[in-house]
């Protein structure tokens, strides 16, 4: 199998965990043995947690010997699982071939550099989607090629250049999307989204946005929470896009402790904020100007009897993911047309 | 990884082909070396050529030794295919592992049977999805058993029954399926699919059905050809479904030869023809009853400000597929709904 394969198995695990990795970048990793087996497929899954490399590392070591799990489950956080990584893998990933989507880091930070890691491994070969252009994290693909290490970059470019996207947004200043729910038929299913995947997934999101855009018609009519209840995870602070400046306090977003609100007939405020997320509905996403740089379409399994969402929009799809009985839909806005 | 990822790539590969292999099933192999890489997935690609494990046999032995090629390039049918691999194959396939999504032919049909390949290559395991009961081709996996392969039942059962389905149905009499071209939001496109890859797609599977059944109001309205030009393909039989009982034949459908067109107001005369394509826009899929099996969606990339269809109905998502910037959502109708 192709290169390009290998690495689409990356990439597909990375997306799994797209957005949820804030501040850091989504990234995949895989990992085939000697001979051409896949030992893991990976991802970066949470900032704090392991780098994609390294839990890659981890499972493949366990794939070769299983009696690993149980020293290496003794780690109690990602530098503890990188040293005794490299004082138990005893060369069984000797002349292995690591499929990253980003460019192994260099540098020192929760854990010592992914490259170095790799080398450790005695790792043959090293094939590259995106290149960390970062000032920190830069000179990985050097660092190995200097050490005997084949790399080959630039594979699936595109594919990982896209699964990078919010991540150098949101260190250039912001990254907004918008989240939206739609039928098979595009009828807007408001706050509802009767799938518990999804919903666990947007509580997610929520829990890591610095802020929420909701606008001020879906407030009264939906009477929202808008937490992140399903994981336990903080509410995010709130800016009400409307020109009303009065709501009722009894709406359930109102009363949650130690969030700040914002009511606001500009949307100029949120975009001074890293990263962004917006939920709404047809005329929201009508009214919002060009500036949203994704959408995230959860699309439940049935038509409805009911209007569709109705404004013209080319979107490229970038990638989608299985949510249940429903599926999500990455896709970022190639113009938006408003209708009268 | 395990048993399931592998079989995965099967089935992924054979949806490819799906229900262009008729009047076969759609099935997918992958082969694993002795060692666990991954030499081929491939799939039956159309009635009359390789099965999926006389494919993937040939791909993988080809990757174990290029030179291979030439000599199987000078095979003229799948027949002369099985008997170079048989010669030619010295035992570079031993103790691989073959995954497919449908248990092995144990019959002598066009080629001798899948099961007595994959034991000449001396595989070591055989995992296989749905069992086939067919009279003729079942009792592939006994055979393999009873010369002392391992063989696994049942690995992701249910997505490898839905695979087969259109197959049973067709075996059992009638397989129909409703095409449609939806917007993003929903938006029925009529007769016009800006994508090739999609168009092409709707070509292959018209030279295919043994019946094609168009609504009155699309003939009048969009005055299509519904012919296979996109792949020099056979233009398919016609059955308008209409009150209506004159046309203008003009309209450039009435004017392919060789083609027989019936115009009646009762569709049950498609339900006695084995693979029955029917294409429309809201109003027919919303009057049609309850007998249509599959639906096929193709979606494409775009918001379109224009009415959605407007029809309740609980699909199953079986199968994506990308085509081009849009995708083919492969969906089997949970109930329907009629809205007055
Ligand atoms: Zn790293
Ligand atoms: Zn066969």
């Amino acid at each position: 199998m192709s290169d390009e394969f290998y690495l689409s198995l990356a990439i597909n695990k990375a997306w799994d965990y797209q957005l949820l990795t804030y501040p850091n970048p989504a990234v995949g990793a895989v990992i085939l043995d000697e001979n051409g087996k896949i030992l893991s497929i990976c991802a970066h899954q949470k900032a704090g947690e392991a780098h994609a490399e390294l839990n890659a590392t981890k499972e493949a070591l366990e794939s070769k010997d299983s009696s690993l799990k149980s020293i290496f489950a003794a780690a109690k956080n990602p530098n503890e699982l990188y040293n005794l990584i490299i004082q138990n893998h005893r060369n069984l990933l000797k002349n292995s071939t690591y499929y990253v989507t980003l460019e192994p880091c260099a540098h020192q930070g929760k854990t010592p550099p992914c490259a170095s890691l790799i080398l450790a491994m005695g790792a043959k070969r090293v094939v590259i989607g995106s290149r960390d252009y970062g000032e920190h994290a830069k000179g990985g693909a050097e660092f190995l090629t200097q050490n005997g290490v084949e790399v080959k970059l630039d594979v699936c470019k595109t594919r990982c250049d896209e699964l990078l996207e919010p991540f150098l947004r949101w260190q250039s200043g912001n990254f907004t999307f918008f989240k939206i729910a739609l039928t098979q038929n595009g009828v807007a299913t408001g706050g509802v989204i009767s799938n518990l995947a999804s919903r666990t997934h947007t509580h997610r999101l929520r829990a890591l946005a610095e802020l929420m855009v909701v606008g001020g018609a879906t407030v009264c009519t939906d009477r929202p929470t808008l937490d992140a209840r399903l994981i336990s995870g903080r509410a995010p602070d709130i800016l009400i896009y409307s020109s009303k400046t009065e709501f009722d306090l009894q709406i359930p977003l109102f009363n949650i402790p130690n969030r700040k609100i914002e009511i606001s007939n500009s949307i100029e405020p949120a975009f001074k904020k890293r990263f962004v997320m917006i939920e709404g509905g047809e005329n929201f996403l009508r009214n919002l100007d060009s500036r949203v740089d994704w959408i995230l379409i959860y699309r439940s399994n049935e038509f409805k009897s009911a209007n569709n969402i109705n404004l013209d929009m080319k979107v490229k799809i970038l990638h989608r993911s299985i949510f249940g009985d429903g599926e999500l839909l990455w896709c970022k806005r190639l113009d938006l047309g408003i209708n009268a």
